[in-house]
């Protein structure tokens, strides 16, 4: 794929697009924002775009998107940029397309239990605002905080909740997209079920920006669960906690979290935060389990049973959490290991996934991997997911050891995955990183597909180009 | 799209590949048997294949594949015939590949509440399997005592589950697929998230056979809820029934079934059942609601609370079902309503659906429309999830009223599912006879991209030709 330079006339015809204030060039724009644009969550990579693009409408990205495809200018569509994968990242330079003014709530549709928002809107916002009226939407990846909706599309985010609730896939109903070509379509229909041809809607969720721009997003609501039950719950062993956590499904009880956190991920995660926790010497891994419901005694009821279960292995004293602050904090340093992690340490992230029961044996063989190949790892992750984020510390590690190094013990580790029913990302996509390892889960007939597809949509290859496959 | 005709030679190679006796031809085959593999539950349409193969082995599809894929000879892929668009239906003549053979299920994983089956398994074998140990597969489509996993898959089959559950496709996390050129994949990994490239499991399903052959699944499961309490609610004005379904759901109640049914619908199927029911005069329609979970009070409590919606309407006298008799009574009805209006006359079904609360308005509408044109509907369907059947009897309409006459208000009635937000299938599929109204739900821009990803897929065009666009 070739692609064309950006002209100073592109520059002109887009400021004609857009308005001159948001058409963003290094020459012109202060260069520490300017640099942003060029990174997201993933290690520290940065490339520069040539121009970056802050659209308001869909009819101007429309536009931006017909002339990029007429001039062969490739195209990054950028979120928050808090994505782990390079997802955002315009390693082809050209045009980054800034979703960020499509930051708006259209419509809470309380009587149908819908949504109708921009894709720019932060997860948590959108949370908030809903839960206002009594309902709820689920997926709440660890960085909701700050991440946008549209990329929670673009990568199929989970998050804590999804155990129970299932991803950003389980409540898309409907999508604005902009084609390649500047074609504005809705993929679906604002309805609970769709059977009419081919399903564009749950094409594009994981497509990662390389099919077509979301500008317009439907989603499905639920009625807030008004209750809910937290516990923190150490063990001795850690591959008890991993065993403990398909027990708990077993017993018939769905959490609405189940979280799997290693002694270092905890304890990282609780210094960075500056929230004390005690941590006795003897306790490797903890479980951060969560009930939710409408109906307080049926928690109570379910939290028995949680107990009865976990009974059976050698934990220590269970932390169930009291005040709403007190279970803030938890959830908090939950979803800061990956920040102290960071804080720590240039890391790698690997957000493998296997069929619950498999977690064990995996967990098992990352740790070997490790131990054989020299590095350190720190896991956690949405265990009753079966999904562990494998965090491998840069350390002491020289460019070379961490740069070519890594290739065969991460084949290792995707490997293990595959054999265990699983694959080589859970929530994270493939983006950049994950990429070289893509012929470890897929065969080459299922690639080609997704080449076809890729064809099919965006025929000059202008859209996140270098990205998945 | 030209074919070429099946020729003696091609039927020696299926003959080496399945088996003669599983080769079966007009000459040799009796003839009320061979007539079955032409049609479907869709209107009295009937469309002779050349031959039809019953493989029992991937390797015998791929087989089998790869020949029609280099001979340029159509295949329609066939499960239990129950559909109700025409997508089995082979309107191009040449192979029809049945997975009658393919009926068995494969492994129960209790570990992970995961199960592996073959496509041509019973739908209610599958369920009855898996609950003999505990666990729950919800999708339930009216025909699920006939009807195949495979054919599921194909239209993405809901039921009236569906609205508590959701459809066949909250279930599906992996499919062994054979593609038209002979390739076998699997599409993605046994686990309860997958972001590796694009979701190929998702588009398989819903794509009626024109993409590739389903060999394999994998399912998630459940657990199977303990109990539930069926009421059998009768209303005086159709549209207050239509109403209460959205203000059940507001009021934070997500029932396992939510079953809208017109007085004559409940009526023809009791008749037919010969189970006899009580309908006073007034009555215009009733809703079925069933509620289900692990815990009998916590049921009680929710049935106290749908009561207290109910009240505000004008209800007649609410059955609570007492017995698993009397709920297999009502269950059986709803079932066979579609049984009973084929007995009845020939018909057609329009799988309408919106989003919930537009019901009313949907339904308001179908009978307009009916009364404008003059012909008269049965209406009845999974209110829940705003999914209304609507069966247009066909009466003393004459062949050009009932073939060409119709074309207009079915128009009509598509044009406003579209305008509520909604669409022209919800469960059924587009298959042969909702192709011409596709451009009413779809843009041609979305048309030409499922084009183009059938011509990924299948470049000669062979698998199922002439259905969906």
């Amino acid at each position: 794929m070739t692609f064309s330079p950006l002209t100073p006339e592109l520059v002109v015809a887009f400021e004609g697009i857009v308005g001159p204030a948001h058409v963003l060039t290094a020459q012109r724009t202060e260069a520490l924002q300017y640099e942003t644009y060029g990174r997201d969550h993933t290690e520290d990579f940065h490339f520069a775009p040539d121009v970056v693009l802050r659209p308001g409408t869909t009819e101007e990205v429309s536009a931006i998107m017909r002339l990029c495809h007429e001039h062969r200018v490739p195209v990054t569509a950028r979120g928050a940029g808090t994505g782990l994968s390079g997802g955002a990242l315009p390693i082809h330079n050209g045009v980054v397309l800034s979703m960020e003014r499509f930051n708006k709530i259209l419509n809470i549709d309380e009587r149908n239990l819908q949504v109708t928002t921009e894709p720019g809107v932060v997860t948590e916002a959108l949370q908030n605002a809903v839960k206002e009226v009594g309902l709820f939407y689920p997926p709440d990846p660890a960085s909701k905080g700050s991440c946008f909706l549209g990329g929670n599309l673009s990568q199929s985010s989970g998050g804590p909740k999804a155990v129970k609730y299932g991803t950003t896939r389980d409540y898309v109903l409907n999508l604005q997209v902009v084609l390649p070509n500047g074609d504005i379509i809705w993929t679906g229909a604002n309805t609970l079920k769709y059977a009419t041809g081919y399903n564009l809607t749950q094409l594009m969720v994981g497509s990662e920006g390389t099919l077509g721009i979301i500008t317009r997003v439907v989603f499905r609501l639920l009625h807030y669960p008004q209750h809910n039950i937290l516990m923190l719950v150490p063990f001795r062993q850690e591959a008890q906690a991993a065993e403990a956590v398909s027990a708990v499904f077993r017993a018939g009880i769905i959490p609405s979290g189940m979280e799997f956190m290693e002694r270092e991920a905890i304890a990282w995660s609780s210094d960075y935060l500056k929230i004390p926790l005690t941590l006795p010497e003897d306790i490797t891994a903890h479980l951060l389990i969560e009930l939710d419901g409408q109906d307080l005694d049926q928690l109570y009821k379910e939290a028995e049973q949680v107990y009865g279960v976990l009974e059976k292995y050698d934990v220590g004293e269970i932390l169930l959490a009291d005040t709403a602050g007190q279970k803030d904090d938890l959830w908090k340093i939950r979803r800061n290991i990956g920040n102290s992690v960071r804080y720590n340490s240039v890391y790698k992230e690997e957000d493998t996934v296997v069929p619950r029961a498999e977690l064990p044996t995996l967990l098992k063989g990352v740790k070997e991997i490790g131990q054989r190949y020299g590095f350190k790892s720190v896991c956690y992750g949405h265990a009753g997911d079966g999904n562990l984020h494998v965090n491998i510390i840069r350390g002491e590690l020289t460019d070379e050891q961490w740069n070519v190094g890594l290739r065969q013990p991460i084949s290792e580790i995707f490997q293990l995955c595959v054999k265990l029913g699983g694959t080589i990302s859970g929530e994270h996509g493939i983006g950049l990183v994950q990429k070289p390892f893509m012929h470890i889960a897929l065969a080459e007939a299922n690639l080609n597909l997704m080449r076809g597809i890729k064809q099919v949509f965006d025929p000059h290859g202008i859209l996140n180009p270098g990205k998945i496959f």
